[in-house]
């Protein structure tokens, strides 16, 4: 399924995003990993959502082809999608956040707890873990690029989630819509953001304010924010159902497309 | 849906079982928790997984409407279930162990690990947590009966979660198929094999030897066999997916009907 790339003003911001899947039911707000943009959803995820709901997904402000700063806080990037969800008119809706994504997710949960019906956080963590491993993790690809990078970071080592790694990177089409941010930048201030999430102190008072129902998803061997944080985050959730993948890393929902929109969706519905 | 019980010779002991469900595909025999008989499975789990597969209801060994002695020890239970398998000659199956029947299940499938295809464990631990958790819960529903055994045992405390063991608990249909057991019998010698089993040392070897696909679902908040165990489950099983379910105890397959089946169904699909 192929979108066009639509633009509003958001805050004064030409902000990029692209609508797709049925018209009919409570939207599907989808916000993405470090450096990702719009295009690196996986299609096969995607689609199987966009197949009983709508789906939107979003380039940040400063991010792919939207124009704006790239904000070096979790904060200010969650200001810009709540404006975002204002600018769009949209009285509530669903949002799955993958990894800095799900980050953002739990601040509006937070803040504007009645913009979101249901929540699902897929390789996320709470604030309060330290930053060290995400330093480590990082550090680690530093001399790789591409999908070398991808299939470092977000699968397994094991022969298996190597090969459904590279299928999903086969699956994966980028377009040609940049804004102005040139890539570094992104990198540079969405890394400032993690780092500080994983420095600030664990609040559980906070995270029993979220009311909503979340499903939180994980593979088993999460190398960037480990899986026991996904394990802590339920625990901590009032109302959240748990999902642990086997033989599988950070991109647990690419790695299991099927599985991973079979839960979402039932979820959801 | 309702089966006619059946009766089968398995090492000389009359063994009664139920078929129902679909005539093609693998059987999914169901393997019950403490005190329990073929009577106490859930008809909303059953019948939604009898609409995709063959399924096997069993009175172990001792137990319900089946005759002989009730072993003390979970080694003498799953001999009895590998005889019933070989006695209706099944060459594979798939295995649900709820509690005490996931016990079972771990021990079959690292015995005669071609019998099965793909486990559920739930509400379940593997050895090695300690009998004190279990001596406690058990001690502390000593003055109850009936179904306040159950709605203590198996769900939360909070008006939500007994309000569903109370739909549970009227789902339920008892028939009047007894073997010579007195309850209180079959009460003692598995208490006695439940004690040994999570008295008995933690064996991270023999659970690595467990190849088949495992789905491994629990309560946020068991009290019996505490819901971290489970997680050791996941974590010790090399493919196993694990379910964790929001405000549920040691029922959650009974307190959450059709998101159990729903993911039990594509599971073993």
């Amino acid at each position: 399924m192929t979108a066009r790339t639509e633009y509003v003003d958001v805050s004064g911001v030409r902000t990029a995003y692209r609508r797709l899947g049925r018209a009919e039911g409570t939207p599907l707000l989808l916000l993405q990993h470090f450096t990702g943009t719009m295009d690196n959803w996986d299609p096969a995820v995607v689609d199987a959502l966009a197949a009983r709901r709508p789906v939107i997904l979003l380039d940040n402000a400063g991010v792919g082809a939207s124009h704006g700063a790239t904000p070096d806080n979790v904060d200010a990037m969650s200001a810009h999608v709540i404006a975002f969800i204002e600018a769009l008119k949209l009285p509530q809706l669903d949002v799955l956040g993958f990894s800095l994504g799900s980050f953002i997710a739990q601040q509006i949960a937070q803040r504007r707890p009645e913009l979101l019906r249901k929540i699902i956080l897929v390789g996320g963590c709470p604030p309060g873990q330290g930053a060290a491993t995400f330093h480590q993790v990082i550090a680690a690809v530093a001399d790789k690029s591409g999908a070398d990078v991808l299939l470092q970071l977000f699968f397994t080592p094991t022969a298996a989630s190597q090969a459904l790694g590279m299928e999903f990177v086969q699956r994966l089409r980028f377009g040609d819509e940049r804004g102005p941010n040139p890539p570094q930048q992104v990198f540079n201030a969405q890394y400032q953001a993690i780092a500080d999430w994983c420095e600030a102190p664990f609040d559980a008072a906070a995270l029993r304010t979220i009311r909503n129902p979340v499903l939180v998803v994980q593979g088993s061997n999460d190398t960037m924010f480990p899986t026991p944080q996904s394990v802590l985050l339920f625990d901590s959730l009032p109302n959240a159902q748990l999902s642990l993948y086997p033989d599988s890393g950070h991109a647990s929902l690419f790695q299991y497309p099927a599985l991973f929109a079979e839960q979402a969706n039932y979820f959801l519905n």
